[in-house]
């Protein structure tokens, strides 16, 4: 397809799609004539990620290439190629070496992953950066006064683990190659994660009404 | 006690306890003389919160200001304030009201609000801004190819719900006045969303791992 068929089926301008190969986050289309180029399918999905990790992820340009160059890394199997491209996902800042409540929360959150049997946070030769992301979550949580033990955060780690097998699941029906399936697996990361914090507001909010409205 | 014990029990500079103190997100402590004002626990409690709501939630100052109004309303009773205050936690931009896909969506949340029994978000006539985020969320999901029916959502809202009760369990368990829980469950809607997210992502990897690794 042409360049405005590629815009109009994927609803991205010609304009950005355009900004999308120059900056290499789309690779270039077969050239056909001096001024056009013929894109394929696997453009269209290229650019579908691309927009989900920079429009709803907030990804800057720059991690989008990361992630992008961890999924055609063929020295990867697909496992790794997904924890590769999570991992260039943008996330908070890891907690200053020097506050002590980050090493208290570091031990909570060794303790959960051991309770919950997962080895991928701190297993890696560098803890990852949503291990990171954790311990400043759970030091803020305790300087902040509202400190939480792994009883408190169990239940939550139980939920997300729940979740990710009805994610996987979903890659699985979505069908396709290992390397289609690896690439849904990282759009629905992020594209799952609005849709998580919208359903969870609505959920307190709903809770909070059956239990304080006054009657 | 002193601005001085005011910044170092909350761990936050004078000059920031200042810029709040000007822009209205901490009342003015008691003045004792020309100088010198004294403070109590409920400024240090209220300290606490703007900075969870600044630092960890990404809230404006702006938003801050009016995420306090709404706890301080006393025309609202608590169901109420808890829900006017997350109406105004940042959300991302509603659905553009020409986006064919908006519609489908919005067709696709409200099935999916009957089926658990929630309401849009508030007793409010218009729907909350976590609404109009779930919607723009199934929006995008279905425009870059991943199209997801109530079926796929249920889960994902009835994980929320059971986690709203944990949430407010805990909310209770801190005890404190009536507007002390609010107050906490603000906090906790807000300090909780790190937690999930790089929760999820540690369990995005586990789950691949589980899957997709190469033996």
């Amino acid at each position: 397809m042409r360049l405005a068929e590629l815009s109009e089926r994927s609803g991205v301008s010609t304009a950005t799609i355009k900004y999308y190969l120059r900056e290499g986050l789309l690779p270039p289309g077969r050239r056909v004539t001096a001024t056009q180029a013929e894109y394929d399918e696997e453009h269209l999905r290229r650019l579908r990620l691309v927009r989900a990790l920079i429009q709803v992820g907030g990804v800057t340009v720059a991690s989008a290439r990361e992630v992008l160059a961890a999924l055609e890394n063929d020295d990867l199997d697909r496992h790794d190629r997904l924890g590769t491209a999570v991992w260039a996902l943008p996330h908070g800042p890891a907690p200053a070496a020097d506050d002590p409540a980050a090493e208290a929360a570091r031990r909570s959150a060794d303790e959960l992953l051991r309770r919950v049997g997962w080895s991928y946070g701190g297993a890696a030769p560098a803890p990852s950066p949503a291990y990171g992301m954790l311990v400043a979550a759970i030091a803020a949580l305790a300087r902040l006064g509202y400190p939480c033990g792994v009883d408190d955060l169990e239940p939550y780690a139980r939920a997300m683990g729940r979740l990710a097998v009805t994610d996987l699941d979903l890659v699985e029906r979505y069908g396709g190659s290992p390397d289609e399936q690896v690439e849904a697996a990282v759009a629905l990361t992020v594209l799952y994660e609005p849709v998580l914090l919208s359903l969870r507001r609505l959920a307190e909010a709903e809770e909070s009404r059956r239990r304080f409205e006054e009657r």
